[in-house]
């Protein structure tokens, strides 16, 4: 029940294949996901999308997975279906076995669980957890 | 502005305490955090949400810091300022850099973007991120 | 899946389907969405939320088309599929465009990644935005 | 209880000072908010939201105002205080009066009420929303 | 940082007045809380939502105490601290003792936990539990 | 589209099956829902989560239905489908009239708004609400 009429691969305007194409050569794969097909409606999102992706989604400090993993973790915590769905997918191409899943989706349940009694009970921050005064 | 009247290491009733001691020798520190004191006013949940800590946060297939950021995307995401702090300090203390924070962050609020964006859109979940069919 | 018994229009009890026909010559359509089948399992609340609607979503300083625009940056944030669908509706009959709708989702898309840093960072608030003090 | 510690302009490294001076130019004022001084503290980060910022928040098929409003609706149903005081500043000074702040609120306000109400009873979308079948 | 100017009773316009002699006779009691005073800084909304108040809060087939530990629940799962305070108050007053309230937190936050493994594991919903077909 | 391979009762490895059959004790059932398939698949989380269920949903100060009510609140406002169509069963199991059950959803709805509203117009929390000092 998509919103909008997806953009196929191959069937693009230029500057929407050309995303098409970069997409593709950076995951060594022929294959685009709905999701890239669906920002194609607006060329100007998906590019500023992608833009933003490829900076954010580069191993760095963080490597890859862990990356994915704390994506997971918003998504479940929003309730994003599409989004949960893709990144474990990722998750798992890029190395996460059942072990750290399951260790991961207990740990978004937990947190979940402190945070509204942290904020239910209105707990006051300890100075100690203080970065800057 | 706290809810509940916050019970103080070393004057608290003996099932109480008991958990005050674990948590110090659990941690090597001296000191409890108000969400201990607070949750406290509670002896049930207090052990229960202790209980929980201990089986989720103990590394295992993923380490304790990588557990650490799943928390902090997770409050980030739900606004739990209390939780933001306790668990930045907490990262900080296993050895999260300035530029893992930054990473952590540019990651919790991309993935905050394109959430909306795939839920916006109603995009569909594509055969090929379905485990099991 | 729905929860309740909906409730057919040419086939509800008086007070129901008194609200049934208001809605009709207040969109001058002859159709009734889903949204108020439903809630008129509750005559009450049906009620009481069109009376709401009614005062609401009449044009006055915001036209129909701005209120409807910002009924679907609550509904993409909330992940309300059904309000999603029906809002992007009702905004298109209202005028909306393919560029507004873009312009509109990345709007949202924007305020959900920058909402996360703001309180990821915990950013205090500058005196100069503080409208009373 | 700021995380990071922000970087003051006028005594920022070049690359976060040149975004410094693009923001005021592009304002037209000599003040920088507490946003970009704690973005800063990540100028990758900073670079990116600014650039994400021109590109969603200039006016297009939606006016500058209006767009503002829409990042109050988010940021009202997110609850992040720091970006309701700021976008609602923002949008007093691009023209919003009392009575247009007013409406908003109340919109979003009822779409929250009546997301719930469609979410909690599961209504099912009707097939007069669906855009693509 | 309230955004509005309140609105002090004693010194209102006639229809805000109105409301708040109403609100406080149907509270036996002279004090007016700031959510009203806020609110009243737009008339139709306060006239609105007491209203609303009104109808949806009074006793019927759920005593008026239940209503608010709902209240309480749905306040501590949005975090809007003014909402945890005021019906946290207004509970204690209808009866909540300390017993009520943490079990009534403890299955806020338990909830919220599974919440989040429902829907991470993206479990489908038992043709049991599904009252209509 | 459930992530995870689901665990049959009576296929069950034995600390699994010892845990299905707690459940069907308890309930005086011979069924077991999806939740509790799926969560199999972690064993450590599925007897940590049914610890909890046990802990908290036992009748105390609360009784059982008041506490599902408070759980299908949580469940509606974080929009969770599983949750949502779970815990009204086992409420309707418990004795929830419709009458209830639609008075239930009218207070999740408004204390939606009105947190809304709340969070919104930043109102400042009133000194009475404060329990301590």
């Amino acid at each position: 029940m998509v919103m909008v009429k997806m953009v196929e691969d191959g069937n693009a305007p230029p500057e929407v294949q050309a995303v098409f194409d970069e997409i593709k050569a950076a995951r060594k794969s022929n294959w685009i996901n709905n999701f890239w097909k669906a920002l194609a409606a607006s060329p100007q999102t998906m590019k500023r999308i992608w833009t933003s992706v490829k900076l954010v989604m580069t191993p760095g400090a963080l490597d890859a997975l862990t990356k994915e993993m704390i994506y997971i973790a918003v998504s479940v915590t929003n309730n994003c279906p599409y989004c949960i769905h893709s990144h474990t997918a990722a998750a798992r191409a890029k190395g996460m076995t059942d072990e750290m899943y399951h260790e991961l989706l207990a740990v978004v349940g937990l947190a979940n669980e402190t945070n509204r009694l942290a904020n239910g009970y209105q707990i006051p921050i300890d100075e100690e957890f203080i970065p800057f005064k």
